[in-house]
């Protein structure tokens, strides 16, 4: 599979959703070379016996992986099971674009808490650079370790960042974020609340408030960006679609400022974002914005001269995994930033 | 098709769903005899020629119907639409159960502001009654014109009762209701927006912040029960399911309070309301709590001392608009306030 | 709970669908007292514990049913595990409906060879009776055991019948049964099959020709009727909806025969029963004829003069399995027969 | 927009799903440059006026389609409204990818038949040449008027052509096409039927037997195979999904032959074809097959000796009717035949 000036690419956990899709995104992509994929439920198989594909990608047992032939992994697993695999990624050598939650926070502590195990390496906890390239480009150009954001804090984030820098945001008002988000999000692994039958023609809140764990990788970065992240509010929902997340975000402002100023803001911010779609005044984003794609869509809309309402669509699948991985990749490499995931 | 000792009732506007809903469940109810149902498009018909039922009943032009033979009427018509038909029952003496929005605001001015039109009746305007029998009980009882609400005020009201009751809230802080309804609450004509296509796989916000004409009688009640409806913001949105609502609903206490005593509250207003499923503390409400039911369920999360999350679901075709039709029909008629409804 | 009366019930295995389904249809039903509900896995709790409803019913474990208090008891077991409570039951002369397809198979052999296990009371097999009340209606009334269908034969062979009745089939032409099922009627464990993502937005066909093990149940009733059960080819899919089965029946006739001769056959046999719907001559049945009913609804195609289209519609929870089980009961006690389920 | 060396591509009818879709194939294909694109109802807007996209393409009026600037055009019209333009198309010698069914027939007296008009220009109609690249590449690589399939004879005739072509089929015995198709079949047009109310949670069949449309265009290939025509019969299904199609296909053999050799068969003809997938034997193909592509997944399963069962697999909008377009757009202009569609 081997093939000169192409960069050579390991996926460990092909068979979740993030991993098909990581690898969907990687066969198209004009300068990678996929070297292995890893499964440990169908090593010894193909990737066309779990989905219905037609392409034979062999699967192989994570311990098995040729990690001296790869330029960079990406890990695919869920949290926990990442560590040691990106710990023995990171020992060969090879740079590593990690979707799973273990490398987000940048404190151990911080971690255990929410995940409820003890951090394996937190000495590469400090080098890894959170990924979101509309905000971190310059680092994660350099970084060896991506920690890939997870879908709500993308698609919440990215809605925040414009008004957070710029000092807009009344610090003692509640920011919150109502998320809609599609199974897929939950994984692969059944289980009653993803049956069929129990999710179709249902819409179910969860883990609401504060108690969700994807708060922490939030406040993080709502505190970085100058915000108070004690305010924040999170409540996630499950809706009956296969992939699509949606945040209405609702926040207050510190001064009256007219919509056109706030939508000003955004254009300035992102209009040159390859992968950033900001909808005219007027419009909402919706979950087809970003369907199928790897991009972001947000709408601004103000209520007051106080009040706005934020929508921030991504496909969870995409923007919020592994299409955001494959930009993150891009910009690791230098390449040009949509490339495969156009 | 009369019967001694059974209540006569008419419907007009039997082809939309929540004229058929309000049919299928007076076919199932012990006291009512149905004299007729109208229907301008299929004037002349049956109700199975436009539903897939076995049932045969009749439909007439409302020009048509018999309002000598009746003791009440259910108007399933649209805004607008339903003002003539109710003045025409009232003016025969006949009772009316108005499930449009046309008799719900008190003022005419405010009517004319949201529904572009004039109102035809503002005498009558002061003689309905809205019905939210679990708050408007003893007016139910002995209005001749009962207003029956609109689902997502329903939703958001019955949640919001007992603290605005209790002047629990911060009156200077904003009440957030981000709500999510089934497709059937945009009717039964076919457009765009609801197609299947559209509509599958998607999930749209629409008229967000205070933009919705729900706004308005939302806040009508708001106020008079000792809020403030300035503070209302209100975000509906479209989600790819037959029946159902879920508000998420946001508020900010006057006062810290312990969870079990916001909790205490609620079980203690609504604990012996038969329609009214108020969760454990713990426990969220979901869609599937109320689907295909006429009850309201309700959930209480406190995020701090001073923030409350409630979840209020409904199925927007039951307690959202026939099934409650059918309640304050009961509460009128002095017939136990669940027959035909359980 | 005991009522004067009143029947009184048990219901063995009350968390899968059909139980739960089952016990929502006895809770309305004028002449039952539910005496008992069985769970394993929620034993000492409580029905609402497991499935969104408020209603407190308290589960119990098999092993602790008191089946001296009970008239009759439905198994809502799976396959294999219904045979023991059904043994057991009759031991203590207790009327059975069992909903499993334990005792539908008049021939052990023939059971052991679809259900891979050798059958537990082969005495008790002679005494059982098929509960299609539309063609058994007689020996239903009488049985002390009653095998109620699986929900692919119901739509097959209700709407067979009337020509295997009347002899009108070409004996040595294929019976195709092409049939779509809701997930519901996979049950509530989860598996990847059932999982939302896989089952949305998907179409699967599954032991197509004549591998699935209900060929043998209606090749069973085909036989009986005078067909040849080795001409059906039935092919099952599994579509995206949670309630609802259809099943395209395309049969050769004998001789040529006019589409009106054709439905007058049905609507003289079906014409009476309560729970049939036949449609009118050139409409055809869907899903949404019997969603959320206990009706079957079946239309009637004439491609040419020997060829035939037969729809046949039922909701797999309703007619397919517990509104049958429900009707069944009626019979077997001499109620009105759509006591519960209209 | 025009582009040294790239081929020149104009599209009319842009606003429909299938205009739409064609288009965002074009937007990547590595050979195209697209000039034009019109919508009548959206002329002088953009395509993201009407379609969640950031890309502004410009829409005009078909009456001001620059036809001496490109190559080629699409027509993404109705049947009927296509004529016109193809007419027109071809007269200003450009050539024509014509995805109506306005060409399909090869009669002017079978068009006007079915569709109920008389056909325009019958001259035209002999030099177009029907699109399965699969049986007809030769022609299309010659030919100026293209004729793209329907969805449904796609389906259909690439799974029934080995069997046509080696004489295998009982040519006495019925053809039975069960299909199942997803809603945007059905065109972006708003009407009861696909409305998502109607449409959600249901199953319907509709124009069974030999009364749609499609039959006309499958009749004439399989009779051009050395099929008989007479003895198909078809059966569409409309179900709850966006995108995708399923027919489930029951033939008679003419003598007894093993499924070894009739997947032999599939395996010889279509092997190497890059938008075939035949699967192994003991797999079924299911509409997540072929979701999102371009390709045609077949099964084969055999049920007796004589007796057998295809499932074939597209993508309504893929290789069901944009992919298939571009397909032979690729072919007519020699390149290599996944480009832009892979």
């Amino acid at each position: 599979m081997t093939t000169n000036s192409k960069i050579n690419v390991g996926v460990f956990g092909a068979s979740g959703y993030t991993g098909f899709e990581t690898i969907s995104l990687l066969r198209r992509h004009p300068s990678t070379n996929l070297v292995f994929a890893t499964s440990e439920s169908t090593a010894g198989g193909s990737l066309s016996d779990i989905y219905p594909v037609p392409w034979d990608i062999p699967l192989i047992a994570a311990a098995d992986a040729p990690l001296s032939k790869v330029d960079v992994v990406f890990c695919c697993l869920p949290h926990g099971a990442s560590m040691p695999a990106v710990i023995a990624a990171r020992a060969a050598g090879v740079r590593v674009i990690d979707l799973s939650a273990d490398f987000r926070l940048t404190q151990a502590d911080i971690y255990q808490k929410w995940y409820g195990v003890a951090h394996e390496s937190p000495a590469l906890l400090d080098s890894a650079v959170y990924g979101l390239p509309e905000l971190f480009r310059a680092q994660i150009a350099e970084t060896d370790l991506l920690a890939n954001p997870g879908c709500y804090p993308t698609s919440v984030l990215l809605a925040l960042a414009p008004l957070l820098q710029a000092g807009l945001l009344d610090t003692t008002a509640p920011i919150i974020a109502d998320s809609k988000s599609g199974v897929s999000g939950a994984g692969r692994k059944p289980s009653l609340k993803t049956h069929f039958v129990e999710a179709n023609e249902n819409l179910s809140p969860y883990n609401i408030g504060r108690s969700h764990r994807h708060v922490a990788e939030m406040a993080q970065v709502i505190d970085a960006l100058g915000g108070d992240s004690e305010r924040l509010i999170f409540s996630p929902h499950l809706v009956p679609i296969n992939r699509g997340m949606l945040s209405t975000i609702y926040v207050t402002l510190a001064e009256d400022t007219a919509a056109a100023a706030i939508h000003g803001l955004y254009t300035e911010m992102y209009g040159r974002e390859p992968l950033l779609h900001i909808l005219p005044l007027g419009q909402l984003a919706t979950m087809a914005h970003t369907q199928h794609t790897n991009r972001c869509a947000i709408s601004v809309t103000s209520v007051s001269p106080r009040q706005l309402i934020l929508c921030s669509s991504i496909d969870n699948l995409g923007k919020g995994a592994a299409g955001q991985a494959v930009q993150n990749f891009n910009v690791m490499f230098g390449l040009a930033e949509t490339d495969g995931i156009q």
